[in-house]
């Protein structure tokens, strides 16, 4: 009898905990596990805003899957996704074709622009390694030709942040402690520094307790940030944001950056596959199979639960996806082992906690609300909290967070 | 009687020497010393191609003028010269205006396009710790833009460097050392940078003893830098340069970045002020005064003088002027006393030495050839004596070169 082939798209925080349970559940004997990845190398998407803030090293955001997979029982190919091929069991490569028995799709999410237009070409967004320190040099080479320049142009600097959801909001924490040290860096006074925060809904950080929230803003404003509420963004260009103002009238906003951190979506691959999807996102069944195929497992951003409580998805974290990978791996065991009765996903919310730079955050862990260097603490725990579920405690001690204040 | 003023202008080699000597040998009694300078630092003229590479950070290539003035003798004025009146024997600040009794003229030189199109807008220069930065960082944002964007611009990471003077061939050897780096930095394949050496000139290092230049130029080739020997930058925009090609033809080399690193002349402000010049550079008197101007003194890039043996001028470098600023002060400590006979000025040529990076370099000291670590070593002395020369030891312990190997 043939041994099924396993084949997992993506090595972000689903994908990895999917094949690193599966290769301690599975023999090699029992399957082919097959893990198909861009890049060499996993990235922390949580951290990210650290790394485009230039707060941390993009290095610090990024391991080996190397350092996380075992050779002997997993084969890693290094490609980009094309497409998925469902009727014919196989995904396309940039370098070629593979071939599956099951497959679990954990591409991630990908920036959602909802159509505005400008904001494709002249906005940066916080999506990966590269997106993040592209924006990080372009940070700081702003402040240099300020410095350099003979007729200084204010706007360059002058940051829109456009949204105020959660990566938004952690993106203003780092910025807003980063400014400082870059106006040091390039002799530049403070005051000649604006950020803004511009967001289409009324309020910061939707779903968040209001009271966090409260202290969220006024922490962030105290360190310089300014809010634009309800304040839609109609358009970006070269020179910096086009915004409604009342019902007719726009604005402009001159900056030297935009940085879009309004929207994900799920991947494009999943929109080309022909399976069903809104949004890129496909509605999972309750065993977190793709609806009509029985031999498709999707997770993380690239799938989408409801809450039922409130009758909303929820949100696509890295702590839901990581659930999904445990859950898909043991789905995959039970499929492998000839069962038919399939484990049903429930979510476990442990809490939520916002990070508002390095030495403050916001958050709810367990019920408990809390604020400053003891939310930020948490924060740091569940960073290293994810390291461990994909890497044990090797990892956490390589690459972990203890700078704790 | 009043005490006379002496105000000198710049603080770079030749100013800051000047100062230092001055400040010695008068008393408070004797005379108002005023220094005036646009930032309050001075920086290493000879180490920018460093701080532009990224290979040593821009603050390591600059101090406070504090920690080398003393305030109780000197005046510190932080201001930009716009202008000299030498009839109303006065400097006009952007902050105001100050009178002298006795003017030293230390403003530095700047970049010397020779009209050739384009390369004022499109350019980066190797001119001060502002230009550095920024063309450091523009380095960098190149690499982060090429490992982002999707359809790669290879010319991203294509260098063009303008000129095979001293300035070219030592920020050529900082980027060859630098462009390993920065590929593994942004995870990019080495073999995709292209790095060229364009100079209208046949030679490269004109003046420079042939068979070191023969070294440098296998050297820095080996590191992948790509010589256009006797071809003529034609125009710059913002995809790369324009160089003749043959009689008539021309041809296009795109490049993501391109440093003007060909010519140097003096202060615009010179020939603003009506004093007599060649290219902004004052044909100085034997005693270094401007003629026909017995209380201006001229050192420095803005100073012009002939070495008869060659019937050359001489290259404007770090060690005459401040050769040329000991003197100054002396001929000032003269004047200041009532005496009329000023010495002459005479250049003490000890040696001359080009870096090829931190580790390489070619050099002639008291008329010995070196090449390598020993070169190395000798540019290192180099640049520790002329902090020596203006700070002391306390100085050169602070910001001396000792990474020795």
């Amino acid at each position: 009898m043939k041994k099924p082939k396993i084949v997992v798209l993506g090595a972000g925080y689903g994908g990895l905990v999917t094949v690193t349970r599966l290769q301690k559940a599975l023999s090699v004997d029992e399957a082919n596990i097959v893990l198909v990845n861009k890049n060499d190398y996993h990235y922390e998407t949580t951290w990210l805003h650290e790394a485009s803030a230039g707060t941390m090293h993009h290095d610090r955001v990024r391991y080996d899957v190397d350092a996380v997979i075992n050779r002997s029982k997993v084969e890693f190919i290094r490609a980009e996704v094309q497409d998925i091929k469902p009727e014919e069991k196989k995904v396309i490569l940039n370098t070629g074709e593979v071939d599956y028995d099951y497959l679990v799709v954990a591409l991630g999410g990908e920036s959602e622009t909802f159509g505005i237009e400008g904001l494709k070409e002249h906005a940066f967004t916080i999506s990966n390694v590269n997106t993040s320190r592209q924006l990080r040099d372009h940070i700081e080479f702003q402040f240099a030709t300020y410095a350099n320049e003979e007729e200084k142009k204010e706007e360059r600097l002058t940051f829109v942040v456009g949204g105020a959801g959660f990566t938004g909001i952690e993106f203003l924490g780092e910025l807003a402690n980063r400014v400082p040290e870059l106006c040091k860096e390039y002799d530049i006074d403070y005051s000649k520094v604006r950020i803004y925060c511009v967001e289409a809904a009324p309020m910061v950080l939707p779903g968040f307790d209001p009271e966090l929230v409260k202290y969220a803003v006024a922490q962030l404003e105290k360190k310089g940030v300014e809010f634009k509420i309800g304040t839609p963004i109609k358009g970006a260009t070269a020179e910096g944001i086009i915004v409604a103002k009342g019902e007719d009238e726009t604005e402009e906003i001159k900056a030297g950056t935009v940085v879009w951190a309004a929207g994900v979506r799920g991947s494009s691959i999943i929109e080309k596959s022909g399976i069903e999807n809104m949004r890129a996102r496909v509605k999972v069944n309750p065993d977190l199979r793709a609806p009509g195929h029985d031999d498709i497992f999707v997770l993380g951003d690239c799938s989408l639960i409801i809450n039922e409580e409130i009758n909303r998805p929820y949100p696509p974290t890295a702590q839901i996806a990581m659930q999904q990978g445990e859950t898909v791996a043991r789905n995959l065991v039970k499929l492998v082992k000839g069962e038919t009765e399939l484990e049903t996903f429930t979510p476990h919310l442990k809490g939520t906690v916002c990070s508002l730079g390095d030495d403050d955050a916001i958050g709810v862990v367990f019920d408990k609300k809390l604020t400053g260097t003891k939310a930020s603490f948490m924060k740091k725990m569940i960073d290293n909290r994810a390291l461990f579920m994909i890497g044990g405690p090797s990892l956490v001690l390589k690459k972990g967070k203890f700078n704790i204040l």
